[in-house]
């Protein structure tokens, strides 16, 4: 295995996902705009670097997770990015959730340079990236795959190889952002509905967590709103963002998607009433006529 | 336990009922409008009566499994219908997907003539209705669940009691059709956009049914879809009806639901476009631009 990895973009995922490949007997070289999570990183074991470009020295695997394209476009290309940097031969594995077309066009603009791109987004959350058992959705050219599939592995309990070349990662999880937002958004109309009619909320859990109504984010999800507790383990904003991706990527091809532009507003309605930064099941509060479960 | 039930409407889930309620040593009535099928259950074991009064004369207990709350309305109060037969202090079991406040009237209207009521919609399927392993949402009073609760039991594994007079049960099996209903619709949005973007559908439905977007009817439906098998085991017109109530409910309140409005008409389109006979999973039918899987 590659002992040299670099990681950029030490978030609830990223820091995760370090630990893994060190628990895996890499040498991990990180970069994040924060300079003291970097620090912290490195003093449990593990290199500090002050840009992506010095990264980019280091090691000849970089993995990225960052937030968005954009954030992408700077590490790769913006002042002090690793692209100019890398080695020939070298990979970047490309872990956030962005447009399909962006990332197909990412691994052409780096193929130019000698450089390989593994289509890489994400899933599970911060448990499963720090105990390696998160999923990932990828795609990518045989020989990127040679030069770095045993680092996905490392990091990941389910690695699904989509295809061979970018695209087919990020599509698959952009559909499972659709689902994910739709159905959270759905969980919240449904236990809002039932909150109207005098349904004991519990009772109503209780049933639909073992009926044909229920969904992996109505069982997770609607857990937080009978506790009223909005902590944001992923937030309102977030699905603003994921479904809005989704509904950039089927405009693209004038394809309509009723439900995900319906919850999408839903979610945009939920962010710009105060509810931005709470957790994404607080897009019930949306919901006028009812009283929701208080925090004990 | 009760010895001698009545069970009007030996349609899909009523068939397989009234054969749990045989193998718990009852003696079993049935009514059913085609006569054949009546008869061809007393064949087997059980009496075949010709009309609901007709049952009432010799059961104290009748569990009533039609399609709707028109259709129980005829079986109480149409011609030769029941409620005018049955004993005061004998129990009517109401199992159809209503909506819940003709419910909760249905309760009071009984209660008049000294009729015991239970709010007790299903759901499950027909295999699960035949190995009395199906689900119950039930309520109704103390006197009611004393006379009869024990023949629930036999009906069903799982028999949720909700509250102590009708409603609840309708309310809860409503708000699960809610879910239902969307989450078919949401599947077929996703399984479509996937094609549109030239994903392999079996790697999606992998991917996703091992994902935080699963759902239920996801992992269900989509197989359907995959098969290219638009086999009806529940039609698309039953979500024309069911998320028709549900919003028939909320429309009482003036309360809005963005998302099941949306997928109520997706079923309508589906249904007016030919489909209206077809397996629920084919509102995928109404997307354009797409390539479905054949049927093999």
């Amino acid at each position: 295995m590659t002992k040299n990895v670099g990681l950029i973009g030490l978030g609830a995922m990223g820091a995760g996902m370090a630990s893994s490949l060190r628990r895996h007997g890499c040498q991990v070289h990180v970069f994040d705009v924060r300079a003291d999570a970097a620090q912290a990183f490195a003093a449990a074991g593990g290199v500090a670097c002050a840009s992506p470009a010095e990264l980019a020295t280091r090691c000849n695997v970089i993995v990225s997770v960052v937030v968005n394209a954009a954030q992408t476009e700077a590490v790769l290309f913006g002042d002090h990015g690793c692209a100019p940097a890398m080695t020939r031969g070298s990979v970047f594995i490309m872990c956030s959730t962005v447009d399909p077309n962006w990332s197909i066009a990412t691994e052409a603009r780096l193929a130019k340079l000698g450089i390989l791109y593994i289509d890489a987004p994400i899933s599970g959350g911060a448990a499963k990236a720090a105990s390696g058992q998160m999923t990932m959705m990828t795609a990518a050219t045989p020989a990127a795959y040679a030069a770095a599939g045993d680092l996905l592995d490392a990091m990941a309990a389910n690695v699904y190889r989509l295809g061979d070349k970018a695209g087919a990662g990020s599509k698959v999880k952009i559909i499972n952002q659709l689902l994910a937002g739709v159905h959270i958004a759905a969980a919240a109309e449904a236990m809002a509905l039932g909150l109207r009619e005098g349904v004991n909320p519990d009772a109503l859990y209780d049933v639909i967590t073992h009926s044909a109504g229920n969904s992996w984010m109505f069982e997770n999800r609607m857990a937080h709103v009978l506790k009223g507790d909005y902590t944001p383990l992923s937030a309102v904003d977030i699905f603003v963002k994921d479904l809005g991706l989704v509904l950039d990527v089927a405009r693209a091809s004038k394809f309509p998607l009723p439900l995900s532009s319906t919850a999408h507003q839903m979610f945009m309605q939920a962010s710009t009433s105060g509810f931005a930064r709470e957790d994404d099941s607080a897009v019930i509060k949306i919901f006028p006529g009812i009283e929701l479960p208080q925090k004990a």
